[in-house]
């Protein structure tokens, strides 16, 4: 987590916003102002956790004078009923804070234990799981850090921070070697060029434009298993495409280099945990 | 979907600020400015359908001259390979708004579709599903709207726009009868005033003390059959808690007039759509 | 005040920008940096005094080292003379502060002295005195806050936390019972539905159709009795129109619940105050 | 009205925000998408308008498709009944701008309205009457335009568009002499030096140390016409302090050239406006 | 530099996310979240230093936990490896603002610099060096700053705060002479009028018309020796067209009060800086 | 251009604001409402013109009823004299437009110019003329833009979308090894890894570890001439320091395939350009 970032902080900002609106009436008229409170987030299911420093901001951005202690890091494995941090502070602040934090620490926390599974999957094979860009509008920066923490790699950022040639570029400029070469032409040189191919064919014609590394769309595992024999080490191979619990072991021992899997943070259940509060302090 | 309200353009104006950041790489470098093309979504599994006026709200962002026309509406039920809409315009703005848009879509059609099945299930019962703050931050304008054409009903929309006095509250305050009076004395009138419970004697106390509506949290199924009794419809009866697609018909049969189900937002997965394009045109 | 919300934030920081823009020249070229003072605010006429913290956020914002301590408190009456608050800082931070925390402590203590008094002329029935959507637009969340600490309720806080069926939604609908059952059928269970009716023939309309609020618009007193006899407890009764500081009493009389009064809002003149301060210190 | 001014559409763009927020609940639940309406505005008392163009921004921003017709000019002077402007479009969209068109437009008739009462009482005098920096934060762009279209005239925007030295400012310069003189040395050259004088005394000082303007504060009407003998035409003379309607005119004959008065902005009443709306179309 | 004024935070808050973006890569991957670090800004080559408060805010808004400390003042010369600032704290926070910093600083002190330079050229004369509007978009507030601390003067910082009737406003008011008695009529009276001239009967009708301040545009030295003898005092002389190293004591020679200078803000080159770390610390 | 992105509609919303604020007080007393012109934009000396897309933005987003003709297109190489664009509209507009839209345009015509310079300067050697990340606060994406035109290519565009691995990051990570293993470990597959050496031993370090690209920092010719000779084509070269149009065809010609210059982006100085009007149209 990058909290350097200005990126971070407005997202929580807009995420406090969003649910705070004009002010938090239940607790103003059910919560006096003096009233103090502490609690403790507890793991109420096993996974791997997520999204704690976003969490600390979101209380302290409310009210700087609560104090959030993490009990727990990024990229902890926790267990039912395992405390994750400690809150203490005015009891009206921490309630209009709570839901927001957990909202991303849960989100955060589902998508690091769902990429964790997949990386155990393909433990023992040279792969590494990676994620893409079907994740939620808006929280990307939280899901590429959570999909870290739960032992994965990020593929680019955005349509600005990497070069990736899919099948509509590829119509468009005329065929993968076309459209390989015009990229590598004009790309800042500190970006690698990748393409997309869908048949041994174009991985070949992609391999001789020079691609830096190939993305296997959407084939079998003997067409994957050929192209990674055919590209021989001569760059990096992705597969992408009907990955899923069932398929990504197989796909990971036919020897290709990176299996990115959009589920990672389209398809995530949050992780269950919950903000136990006592009274008084 | 209330695309009158600038919240909406707001939020796939920074979405597409997320993609976007300093240009589209790939596109600029493989795709002829003079280019066009003709795209169609296609549905790849059966669902509900949501999201289709921010789906075009996003390509008209990127580019006003795209023309997008969607072939369905929200809260049909789509087949897999229906068609969903057409995009004809510039091949290079088409692919710069591509992702986002189909992010929105298959993310807000994921929870609809999940809505509609926990409707399903309650369907013969007197009972609402309803959704919960437990969204995506950033995105509860449009998951609510994504509940609501799955067949489902709106919880409160933040902090501001309803009361539900929960646990905490309760114990800040001194109890259910303190809680909810003092609400009811300071709440504008536009509001009613919900409380948590936990147990029977607490839904006494709420009655007494005049709640407009009462939310049953984690009991069995028998004491929600006896809370109903109890209420006698005095009271709006919510139960929250352990809600699944197992246990959501059992819920509704015991008589309560509202399910809230946060995994409806929090871990629907997405519904599988894609963008597949032409060329010429 | 809930300053636990982030608007109120920006509302500070707009004015702030509003009123500084580039930076405030006179004070740069007549005040040494050096210099330091002492100030204090000062009612210059009897009223009920609201926005010291708005006014200590303004003075913090400029300059964090500016040390604000509240005399009084939100609600007070003030008399004249009355000193209100202490500011020591920066001489320069301060000059430049003092005018947008003027205006914020002056609009909001007058909307807060208007409303004292409307609830004066109330007192001794049970009407309420309520706020309406005529607000200074941008001013909204702040407006409603003097009105509460003036002794009045308030009413919705925008479009989208309350229903309020209105002459054109009836017109529309085709008719008082088809709107406010499309209303109640969709509505949010934390939401009443309230609708504005012209007449008794209307009130009746209402009532039948389960309008938990019914709003008499522009009535004359004896159709208020009416009204009020023969709603009888079975829905809040809220009136509107022609109300002023002559005629409020007596619509209180009727019996009526609540009377909302656009002119808290929208034509109440600022409270007199000023800033006086000594050097050097 | 610059409305070119991007200052402009941001505020109407915050006030549509403010009111809508996440939707307009009551229009989405009783009005069909399809419906569409015409409407008119009417002077319900009589005034000099002010904000037409601000009203059409808001139609217009909420729905391109209104189409918003003014019958009447920003400072034409209308009478009970007279109708302002004709709107027809979607139902819908009409209806969720209403209440932020009309609370703008109301504002700012009222600022003007309130101003040519006052430019009347001094009709006859070569004093014009200008405005202050008391205005409603976030609005001060609209009310300056307003006070102009009552036919005063502005004095300063902000801060950092004028120089005005007041007495806190020469107290801590050392006395109006190097206040003035720093002022004047620094300044940029397309700014006049204005000072703030108590008494006759700092009037000669002022006049020595070469202000172009000089207000003279809370003088008494033999002060003033004495400070104008003095001055002699060697500097603008503007006057405030204690100006009220009963004040104005015996200020005015005192032959200063301008006087400014703070009630135009923080104390005038909204004029009375209402759109009426008639179906089907 | 008016750090008070939020223009100036929100300046640097962009610039920040501008080059930060999602997160600084190289200093996740490569420098311990651990690593402390010291450093120092060095001057490279002689100049004049502009912007050291805007440094600081860079480093603080990273982290907060940086400690800044200037070791010289806005306005000072300094000489080739000088020390100007130690910066302390956390290694990847130093390393993640250092770019942004030296970019506003590297070019402020351009921009003051090549000021001082012109300034010195007319030493001895009574012309003044000022700015204009050709500034860098979204810096003018800096670099105007800049300009100040070079020892120059500011003209209007925007469309908003000054009054120039150019060429082009002449040509459609009919004339200078129109031109400025409208602009007088409708000035605030904080605001001089200024019109720009292109020869000897234009500068007599501005001269005639009231003009405050006139403006040479591209006369030859003989017609602004003309000129100046001409106005004799009744207004300030700006000067402006073709000034350069080579023509600019000249033009101060021809007794006129001020001469603009576009290049100063437009065409400075960056002052050489660096920051040297030391580790460990 | 990629006018499609957000950050430059955003780019040029804020400079507008900047430079309009609360208006163009000129324009609003001097030009009538109705009056319309058409204008020409020329170039008054030679060069390289960019940016007159932003150009286009300018003006119709201050009004979208301005016609604004292009007729030259970005990297065309322009005479003095030479017409690049028409302009057609509301007078007022244009006038208030204009002077933003030249800052952009001069600017980037001004980097493009230079650029082409140093592109000529390497003319017939392989290198590259590459920018860096000394860009003007706020406008990076117009400047990266305006070297693409001017025939330079693009080093990364932040911290995040692009690794390259700094002397101070090398003396955190405990040398060129251990930063560069850490990099290319940790890295999104899609960006190459960039590491800056002052040595040969430090250059040899960087390829044993597996360096995509080697940045030569401040070496001699004799030592690049080596470098390239070791390096042999196995990593990317890029030179860096002290380049400049003296130095900078020696360094083409030692065999590197990069050569980063700040000055293009820091230092390039205005192109000068005008906007000369006619009228009646």
């Amino acid at each position: 987590m990058d909290l350097n970032s200005p990126q971070i902080k407005e997202i929580v900002k807009r995420a406090l916003a969003e649910d705070i609106g004009g002010g938090d009436i239940t607790t103003r008229l059910t919560v006096p102002s003096s009233a103090t409170a502490s609690g403790v987030i507890i793991a109420k299911e096993a996974g791997v956790i997520a999204g704690l420093e976003v969490a600390t901001l979101c209380f302290e951005t409310v009210d700087p004078s609560i104090k959030f202690v993490p009990l727990a890091r990024d990229g902890d494995r926790v267990s039912p009923g395992q405390k994750l941090a400690t809150i203490d502070g005015p009891a009206g602040s921490i309630l209009t804070a709570e839901r927001v934090a957990l909202n991303f620490l849960q989100r955060m926390s589902g998508v690091a234990t769902l990429t964790s599974e997949f990386v155990k999957s393909v433990s023992g094979t040279s792969a590494k799981i990676i994620d893409t860009r079907k994740t939620t509008p808006g929280l990307r920066a939280l899901e590429k850090h959570a999909v870290r923490v739960g032992g994965g790699s990020n593929h680019r950022f955005g349509l600005d921070d990497g070069i990736l040639i899919k099948d509509n570029h590829i119509a468009v400029a005329g065929g993968v070697g076309p459209a390989v070469r015009a990229a590598k032409a004009g790309a800042p040189h500190t970006l690698k060029v990748e393409v997309e191919v869908r048949n041994i064919a174009e991985t070949e014609e992609a391999l001789a434009s020079g691609a830096d590394a190939i993305l296997l769309d959407n084939m079998s595992l003997d067409e994957m298993r050929e192209a990674v024999k055919l590209i021989a080490g001569r760059a990096i191979i992705e597969a992408s495409g009907g990955v899923n619990a069932q398929t990504v072991t197989a796909i990971a021992e036919t020897g290709v280099d990176l299996i990115s899997v959009g589920m990672l943070t389209h398809s995530a259940k949050a992780l269950d945990l919950s903000l136990q509060m006592g009274y008084p302090k």
